[in-house]
């Protein structure tokens, strides 16, 4: 049999199951949660539970490893290896588009996303993240453009103001304020004079900005942002100014269910642990890490608060959008037997390479070289230093981009962790599930089928929504597509062709 | 809450769990399909598809993907990475074990095995892959020896003849004469005179060695062993010398089910893919994918098996032991948007770079630059070398190892994956089922539930077995146990300890 012919079998198939697999006819949920963990790839999540296993003593999972269902590939329409904005813009429209796309399809044209067609339906909405809520995952949801780091223009969307359909989040938490604040004020990230914190008032949002404001009752809709750029990395958290993933996710459950009390339909809430992906560019394996564990908790977390609220029946699908920094675990060794894996080394690891490059940079002492053991290698969890290692520290000390990637390193050797890359890998992704029918979606899925499931779930309809938002040509002309002059992202299939 | 809390939780819901996702009380099979993907990694499957995507151009899944239910965690008794034995221990005894250890627990007793207990049941049973029959794998569910390389030992269980409980294995196919001719034949690997294939004999074996053999009908019990060594890679397999694994598998299915068509219990069967981890830890994309392949016609051809045999209701359970290569799929490249991963390059790649290190070192040209880059480079789909690589590859001609691993980074460079070990990584592996009852088995395992399946499935009981092996002590002494003067490998851990 060749290669071809057992293929093309084989698509039959898949076809036949993937439809008997759906469905059901039972009884629907009233709320959908969708949670993303960011550049989580199947390694990540082996290195978080051994970690666990040598610091607790125990062989147990990962609160995830008991919701494992499947696994989702992720190819885009331009790369075999995906970018948030692609893998997104499949969770959100359920369509394959260009790497950095945000919901749009390969002719820069908008599509209606779960988000929306939700909001339109009478559910409420939220998206709860950690990086800047104008990243390319949360946009995905609400925003449409080419190109994912036009985020002033994405910011505007987000809150509606912009958006054809209006307002139609209800809740938004992350970081990312700079890009909602005019040019003229300190840390903006726009180029304009746009208040977007004013406009998102006058469209009805309550603006929270500190964690004393956050652990206040509000009334929906309300806009809450901790930090200008995105929030700090787990490991590097102050609980007194910024709230955990977990319990910003918990609090947005609660306000989304005590607003949908009443109605017909409940709600759609994207969580994202968005840093697993930053810590995974970064090779760091101690930010990576513990946004891991973070993401676990607050996976937990909801999990009991699904079980505590029988009265309004959820599902909860997680997967990753794709893997960050092709990770793996276990070097071969000189001197060891078979292969060399320690996540012991892990144990003094207290803050994240972002955080410790930078404090190296500020730091204003005199002893260079016992500054750097105490307060950088130590606190990283390298407890012995080797000189070359320390002197090389000194020479990289105000180039933060490579002394990050120098420490990032000195762990990661000692942990017996590889990471191949600075960018994504093309690896499939876990899919964990939860609550009411989550089973139906079990298996291997194809990353544009987690819409499709959601719409089926919440009965929604995606086409009405695309219709809508594309009858706006002007808005499309000045918000979605390229202009002449501006460009999307090369495509990646294109730079394929003419490379060696 | 603390990471501690939140784990020891987690450990309670995750037992309760298990147990209620087994069971079922329903129609058992009559059939178990055991089958063993050796160092098959996520991204090994992932890379496979992809290239079938370019290679079809479609998007259809892997045969394989459609079969996907769970994922397998792996690490051993003393080390987060395992290698082949102790991961097969696992699939064979369900107890974790040292690295190196086969099918004895971490104080080198022996422990009874799903094959031996189904044997001693009344099931038939085989042994059928692609390495030496007596490699770690196949030799996990019926020898019994503190190391996995005394392979002479190994053979001799095997057939029955220093085992204890006698002869347990029907049908035994792979590769490894080697081991079971005496000293003094050519390409023997035994230190002694005994002559295996002969004491086979007496104990009933019809001995199958070449293709012609193979292909007749022959009685149980036989034992096929087709070349001296491992079999050949899929990709360099001579058709008319060697069965390809779905041709084995296959006839293996068939004469199991005609010697138990009149018996009250069915078959339990090993099959082995086991070359796909050869090619990991020769980082040769090559090797690795075309043996993926041939994995992925052989569960398509066992699940067409399980459906056109009704009448023998059939489980099938397929899981690697471990990732093999630390593969990732991706590069990131200079003047590339994104990312690099390009699946085209394989297509001109017609041999593994085993066979084409061979084919160097043997040639007698005096055109060795015009030879190589014909008559490997480009063989091996690196069709534009550089005249960097041309030189490298003449300077390293006589050392087959080096040329061997230049020649697979000259392809991978090009694929854009890249192999971070030439070892084992400590990844989680995927979970593929098919046939009766597989669903029970859904989400994700410690490889060490695997055996507890198989002997829920066909009620088998493995203590006994382990009890009736124990108390033969002498056979112990002699054939399990190591004795002064020899020890098991090194204990992960202990280096772990020691190193820093």
């Amino acid at each position: 049999m060749s290669t071809k012919s057992l293929f093309l079998i084989a698509l039959g198939g898949f076809a036949a199951l993937a439809e008997a697999g759906r469905g059901g006819g039972g009884k629907k949920p009233r709320n959908f949660i969708m949670v993303i963990p960011d550049g989580f790839g199947p390694a990540s999540g082996t290195m978080a539970r051994n970690w666990v296993h040598w610091n607790d003593n125990s062989t147990v999972g990962l609160p995830i490893d008991e919701m494992m269902i499947g696994q989702v590939r992720t190819r885009s329409s331009d790369s075999y290896v995906t970018d948030s904005a692609s893998s997104a813009t499949a969770y959100s429209c359920g369509i394959k588009t260009f790497n950095g796309g945000i919901a749009v399809n390969d002719d820069q044209e908008p599509c209606g996303t779960v988000l929306e067609a939700a909001k339109l339906k009478g559910y409420m909405t939220g998206l709860i993240v950690t990086s800047r809520i104008t990243h390319a995952t949360p946009a995905s949801y609400v925003a449409h453009i080419y190109d994912r780091d036009k985020e002033a223009n994405i910011a505007l969307q987000e809150i509606g103001y912009t958006h054809p359909l209006g307002r139609t989040v209800d809740i938004l938490l992350g970081g990312g304020k700079c890009y909602f604040t005019p040019k003229s004020t300190a840390s903006s990230c726009r180029k304009d004079g746009i208040d977007a914190l004013a406009i998102a008032k006058t469209l009805g949002y309550t603006i929270i900005e500190d964690r004393a404001a956050f652990d206040k009752d509000v009334k929906l809709p309300y806009l809450g942002l901790f930090t200008q750029d995105h929030m700090s990395y787990e490991i590097d958290r102050d609980p007194k100014k910024e709230p955990s993933l977990t319990e910003m996710a918990i609090k947005g459950l609660d306000d989304l269910h005590k607003a949908t009390k009443e109605s017909k339909e409940g709600f759609f809430v994207l969580v994202e642990a968005s840093r697993i992906d930053h810590a995974g560019h970064a090779n760091d394996p101690t930010g990576h890490l513990h946004d891991i564990l973070e993401y676990n908790r607050a996976m937990n977390a909801m999990r009991e608060w699904i079980d505590g609220h029988d009265d309004s029946p959820t599902v909860l699908i997680s997967t990753a959008d794709h893997e960050c920094g092709g990770l793996t675990l276990g070097y071969e060794l000189k001197g060891a037997p078979d292969y060399w894996f320690a996540p012991e080394y892990f144990a003094g690891s207290k803050a994240s390479v972002e955080k410790l490059s930078s404090v190296w940079k500020a730091s204003t002492t005199t002893d260079l070289a016992g500054f750097v053991r105490e307060n950088i290698f130590k606190q990283y969890g390298v407890m012995a230093p080797t000189d070359a290692e320390i002197s090389r520290a000194i020479a990289l000390r105000n180039n933060t981009n490579d002394f990050g990637a120098f420490l990032g390193q000195a762990l990661s050797a000692r942990l017996g962790v590889n990471w191949s890359t600075r960018g994504h890998s093309g690896v499939d992704v876990t899919l964990y599930g939860y609550g009411i029918n989550h089973e139906d979606f079990a298996g291997q899925r194809e990353n544009t089928e987690v819409a499709g499931f959601v719409a089926e779930q919440l009965n929604l309809e995606l086409e009405p929504i695309t219709d809508r938002l594309r009858k706006n040509t002007s808005w499309v002309k000045d918000n979605v597509k390229a202009q002449p002059g501006q460009t999307p992202r090369l495509k990646g299939r294109d730079v394929a062709k003419h490379h060696h």
